[in-house]
Parts: structure tokens; C-alpha cells; sequence
């Protein structure tokens, strides 16, 4: 049932249904590694912690952690949850997207942060980001004024090398679980090793064509 | 002139106008291998390969190869270039795109061919698949029954995964210049690296979840 109300409500496919299942699975994962997990709290919260994606996506003001975490609160109980139960779970989507001013508190809530974070690590968050890039309708990278290929570093347009730049590459810390962070590390050469590959390939290209052209107009 | 005709022209994200770029760098880098290219003739048709793009994008029925090169005529004509440039360049777009009836012919279709095909390779051909399932809500990989993860072999579904089978591991042979062979050759190791690692990211942490699904539901 929860898991019904979750398919209904996703719609994008960098959140798709897959990712929920990935978060949960990671989640049980790290859950292996901690104590007094209440695994019912844990798998609601994985489930239902991307269900205010939609109105997130229609308004950009809008937070889909704050929006998501009222939603699940309303329908657990609606479906006859109790409000403690509801507002367990309602508290770990509420901060499973960092936000200095909300962290997550209980261990459920710091697990549910850590499997969606290593979702944005290694190859599959490499994938996803472009996956996100096309939906938006942004480019994989901006050019300088001599129509060279620009790293994604200073770049204030929107690109994926700036997205990873600012984003992807940075996030190898800041888990708050010891296994967590572990996954991460296991990921992130294969992050960066993609990153380092594709600008290898574009910027050596465009390099060898700029001169190629430049030699070609002065003959 | 020709640029600016491109330029109006392009829309879609995974052909894109840093698309032409690359493939008019790559086509400059082969030529320097060949013999008796005519520059002139290769550098608009890199230009222009692509300008059919938003008809077939708009009717798949449409082949972007066949509109564009039709395109390419009429405007070179109407740009006052001679009948026989026209007719050169668009002998090139026509056969850009492979099909078995339709294989280029002069150095320049060659190189042309195979500087596409190059933007395929390696990492940027990854990135380019992705944004391009993104842009048409595909997803990464397929499920099967019981929510194994398909590698992409003889699925039939859409997916990245799936493409990544039937296409990309499958493209670094049927270069027909062995500059393009070559330049292929050296993005491979990226492309294999990185499908091996989301493959095996996405796929080590589903049976592991459904594992502890397995395990908490008997509980």
C-alpha cells in the first residue's frame, strides 16, 4: 500500500521508482550496521521520501522534503497509522535533503540521509545527474569566448560539468554513518574517473579542431 | 553563414550544436590523415550533418540523414554555392547515419561517418545516451519479476542499460578510416569502465536489499 502511493506519486526519472528502491536497499544496508532500528519507521520513510517531488518540480519554490513530509503524515494516517508512527516517519523525510536548519535527528532519519546521498555517489549518481540534465534541457558543459571547453570550475551557467564540479565532487563527506560513507568511498573513483574521461576526450578534441581551424582560415 | 544556419537548426540536447563542434574537430583530425580532402566541402558538411534532426525528432517516420541532406541542397543552392558543392555536401549528410544502402562514398563522407560515429565512443558517448533518456523518460535499467535488476541483454525494453547492449559496446568496429578506428580504441576502456561500475553498483546493492527484505518479512 505504501508502496502503491509512492509509484503514484513519482513522475520524474532521475527520482524515478528505481532510485526509491536503491534508497531502500541502501538503507537496509546500513541499517545492518546500527542498533535499535525500527526497520517499519526505516521502510516507510525510504518509500514514501520522494512523494513531494512533483510539486517540488511544478513550483521550484516549493521543498520537496518539507512538502513530502506532510503529505506521508496525512495519508499514514488516513490508512489508520498511529500519529506517533506517522510523525516518526514524517520527520525523517522532512530531513533526509540537507538543510543546515534540519538535521536529521533519530537514527532511522540519519539513515534515510545517507541512502539517498550514496544514490548521487559513484557511476549511478554520474547517470543520474545526466539523466536529470537532459530532462532540463542543459548542456553537458559551457564554452569560453574562443569556443573553448570550460571544466565546470568558477562556471556560473548550468552544465553537468558544473553540476559536477560544485556538487558531485564534493560529496564524498559529510555522511553521518560510518557505512555510509564507506559505500561512498567505494564509488567515487568511478565518478571521478568518468568526469576525468570526458573531459580528457572533449577538451583534447576541441584543442586539436581550434588549431586545425585556425590554420585552416590562414592558408 | 553555414554556422549560423546550424545553429538555427538545433534543439535537441544530445545533438546539439557542441555536438557539430565535436564532430567538425574530430573530422579535422582525421583529415589530417587522408589525402586530397576537400576542406570546404568537409567543413559545411560537418555543419550541416545534423539540420534534419528536429523533423525526424518531430515524425520518427523521418530519417534526419535523408531530410537534412535535401535541406542542405536547397540551402546551399539558394546561398548561391554551385549546384556541384551542394550536391558534394549533401552526398556526405545523406550518408552519415549507417544503412546498408546507402554507404558513403568520398573521402570526405568517410571522414564525416566516422567523426559522428566517434562522438558516440567513450565517456562522451555515454553522457550523450543518458541526457538523451532523460530528454525521452527512459530509464536506466529494467526489473524483472522479482525486482532483479537486467543487465540489458536481450531485453527488449528501453532502457540505458539496454541501449548500452545493443549499441554502444557494439560500435568500435566499422570505422572506415583508421584515424577514427583509433580515436575510438582510446575511448573505449572508459565507456566498458564505467557501465561495469553503475552495473555493478545498482545490481551488488539489489540483492543485497532484497536479501534483508527477504530476511525482515520472515521475521
Amino acid at each position: 500500500m505504501l508502496e502503491a502511493h509512492m509509484l503514484s506519486c513519482m513522475k520524474d526519472s532521475a527520482h524515478d521508482k528505481a532510485h526509491i528502491y536503491r534508497v531502500l536497499y541502501e538503507a537496509l544496508d546500513i541499517a545492518q550496521t546500527q542498533q535499535d532500528v525500527d526497520y517499519d519507521v526505516l521502510i516507510a520513510s525510504c518509500l514514501l521520501h520522494d512523494i513531494g517531488r512533483q510539486e517540488q518540480f511544478e513550483d521550484p519554490a516549493l521543498c520537496h522534503a518539507r512538502v513530502g513530509a506532510k503529505k506521508a503524515y496525512s495519508f499514514l494516517v488516513e490508512q489508520g497509522f498511529s500519529k506517533e508512527f506517522a510523525d516518526k516517519v514524517s520527520s525523517c523525510i522532512l530531513t533526509h535533503r540537507y538543510r543546515k536548519d534540519n538535521l536529521p535527528q533519530s537514527i532511522e532519519a540519519k539513515i534515510l540521509f545517507d541512502a539517498d546521498k550514496v544514490d548521487v555517489t559513484g557511476a549511478i549518481g554520474i547517470a543520474r545527474t545526466l539523466v536529470y540534465k537532459g530532462q532540463v534541457s542543459e548542456p553537458l558543459y559551457s564554452t569560453g569566448p574562443e569556443g573553448e571547453i570550460l571544466d565546470g570550475t568558477d562556471d556560473a551557467c548550468p552544465s553537468f560539468f558544473q553540476e559536477y564540479k560544485y556538487k558531485l565532487e564534493k560529496l564524498y563527506s559529510g555522511f553521518l554513518t560510518e557505512r555510509g560513507a564507506e559505500i561512498a568511498r567505494q564509488r567515487q573513483e568511478a565518478a571521478v574517473a568518468f568526469y576525468e574521461s570526458i573531459r580528457s576526450e572533449v577538451k583534447g578534441s576541441c584543442q586539436k579542431g581550434l588549431d586545425y581551424l585556425d590554420r585552416y582560415v590562414d592558408e
